[in-house]
């Protein structure tokens, strides 16, 4: 299904109007008042909400960590799914502070869990191919993974959706979906990951122009996220394709969720009227693939954490200005005078 | 009282510790890991709390409003007493948004408003004199409203105090204590205020290059306080200064409260351990005023709002330092495996 652009020029006028008649000096909350108008355009009215918000944290493994390219060992990506069950992560605690439903899947971890409560068990397969011998993936089971995504969040109840993550190697992943989409140099596209020393970026970024090397012939975006991708980003890109068309509103993390939006925004483009983009993660490329999205993030902390950790810590902006719009007074309303000049 | 630094560097060492072995990558969590181990400082303990935050709003009128600095009626500072005790504010909505209590102080409003529910009276004045033609206030004055401020904060349960303010003028008063208190020049220190054409920021500014020509001799922070500060400035740094010897955590808004601490840092350096900065403002001088201190706020959001809004909106941020720390599980106790190389 095509997703509808927000625009709406009767309801932005409307939405101007009544951010600007709140009892505050014009234009005085900052980007929150940015946020209220895209709220209300993706929800299509002035009476914004925040309804039962969830992030969904997609897990999976890749191939391309055999060649050396993580501080971490692959172990690390199923053993952090346990600690997502268990309530220890940060996603974890920052889902719960801000009142936030929290989802685990599984969309292609290398490890059995069994039937576990609280896993939503969508694996795929046992992790990608290395995307430096062959394609991550197959272009069907590329497929299946966008729409298993879609049906996913065909299912959730909120109006906001949050993307997180887990996948030992999946910053190398990102990084050459990103090299690929936007054309800028792979070195400017790698960055420390969970935390490699200057040489391992190197090696990274070598890897990666070796695979990019290998698989010319992919260019259109679900080739490339075929080629280069990981299960978890392409369930969570097809996660965001289904939000956008049902008009929820999007909530994008860092380089990783990033990397599964640039690839949904490839096949349509009217998605980035949904998404706010919570913060700008420390990991060395995301700056640039904002902007090559021309996003503006809300918070900037110095977070390379993954896991969905900057949604659920940018969600009360979100609360504050559903807040400001539905409860604020107005200048009339308050009896305040305007301004005299 | 003297106010301690909060330097203890075997408590440093076990706080650095304890973040580093939560399960995330070395530093992933960034300005929140330096926020916990400030926490933990100031608190003196690992096991940090965030028990009853409260912002205090200080309003009070400014005699230099009759110079034509603001773009607002002083009328506007007793409305908006008014509407905040109406709970119809942004601070009203932000502040019951994150679970904090807000105190609203009369420290000087040029009302009447009599004996009022909700509004704390400490007013010492109708206003300020008119800075451009006398000192703001008397040396007697200031240091009332100094330890008027220092008293409310005696009385507070919670410990961490947010800081806000409402005063037609007040951004004329902040703005002339910054050029007294850093040498910057008059030209950089003022802004829009509640919205000034570029004309009317020039005025500004002549006026209060010309009350500085005026005022030679005032030099030393109390009485550069006096003779340019406000009602609610002297009482906020007050209750900053009480509030740092009580080991609170203090939650710095935007320009006119920084300014208040400038004033406070003056007297007692120590004081800038206890701060944690929520927001640069889009107030033209804060972002120097921030450098000047070596401060780095947590967002940066383009408020230019006052009242403690940006205190309110960087609340759950504090949270969430204070939750990972406590919360979190360790490597060990989550069995995942460390970093391999």
């Amino acid at each position: 299904m095509p997703i509808s652009p927000t625009r709406n020029d009767a309801l932005a006028v409307q939405l101007d109007n009544a951010i600007n008649n709140k009892t505050k000096p014009l234009g005085s909350l900052g980007v929150l008042e940015a946020l209220a108008k895209q709220l209300g355009l993706i929800q299509n009215t002035r009476a914004i909400s925040i309804s039962k918000p969830a992030i969904l944290v997609f897990a999976a493994d890749h191939g391309v960590v055999a060649e050396g390219i993580s501080a971490y060992p692959q172990d690390v990506t199923w053993q952090m799914v346990e600690n997502f069950l268990a309530g220890g992560a940060a996603i974890n605690v920052f889902a719960a502070q801000n009142s936030c439903d929290l989802r685990v899947i599984d969309a292609g971890v290398n490890h059995d869990f069994g039937p576990r409560s609280g896993l939503t068990d969508r694996k795929l397969a046992h992790g990608t191919h290395n995307f430096a011998q062959q394609p991550a993936m197959s272009s069907e089971l590329c497929d299946t993974a966008l729409a298993t995504g879609m049906a996913l969040v065909a299912e959730l109840e909120g109006n906001v959706v949050g993307f997180g993550e887990m996948g030992i190697g999946n910053t190398t992943a990102a990084a050459a979906l990103m090299h690929k989409l936007t054309g800028i140099p792979v070195a400017q596209c790698v960055g420390a990951g969970t935390g490699l020393s200057a040489e391992g970026i190197l090696h990274k970024q070598h890897v990666i122009e070796a695979a990019v090397a290998k698989h010319v012939h992919a260019t259109e975006a679900h080739d490339v996220l075929a080629t280069f991708g990981g299960l978890e980003i392409a369930m969570m890109a097809g996660a965001m394709l289904k939000a956008a068309e049902l008009r929820k509103v999007l909530l994008i993390d860092g380089f990783i969720v990033t990397s599964a939006l640039l690839v949904a925004a490839r096949m349509q483009p009217a998605i980035l009227d949904y998404c706010v983009f919570a913060h700008c993660s420390n990991e060395n490329g995301h700056q640039q693939m904002l902007e090559a999205l021309n996003a503006k993030p809300l918070l900037n902390l110095g977070l390379r954490l993954g896991e969905g950790t900057g949604c659920a810590l940018a969600l009360p902006l979100l609360h504050a200005a559903a807040n400001f719009l539905n409860q604020m007074a107005t200048f009339e309303s308050a009896q305040v005078s305007e301004k005299s000049e």
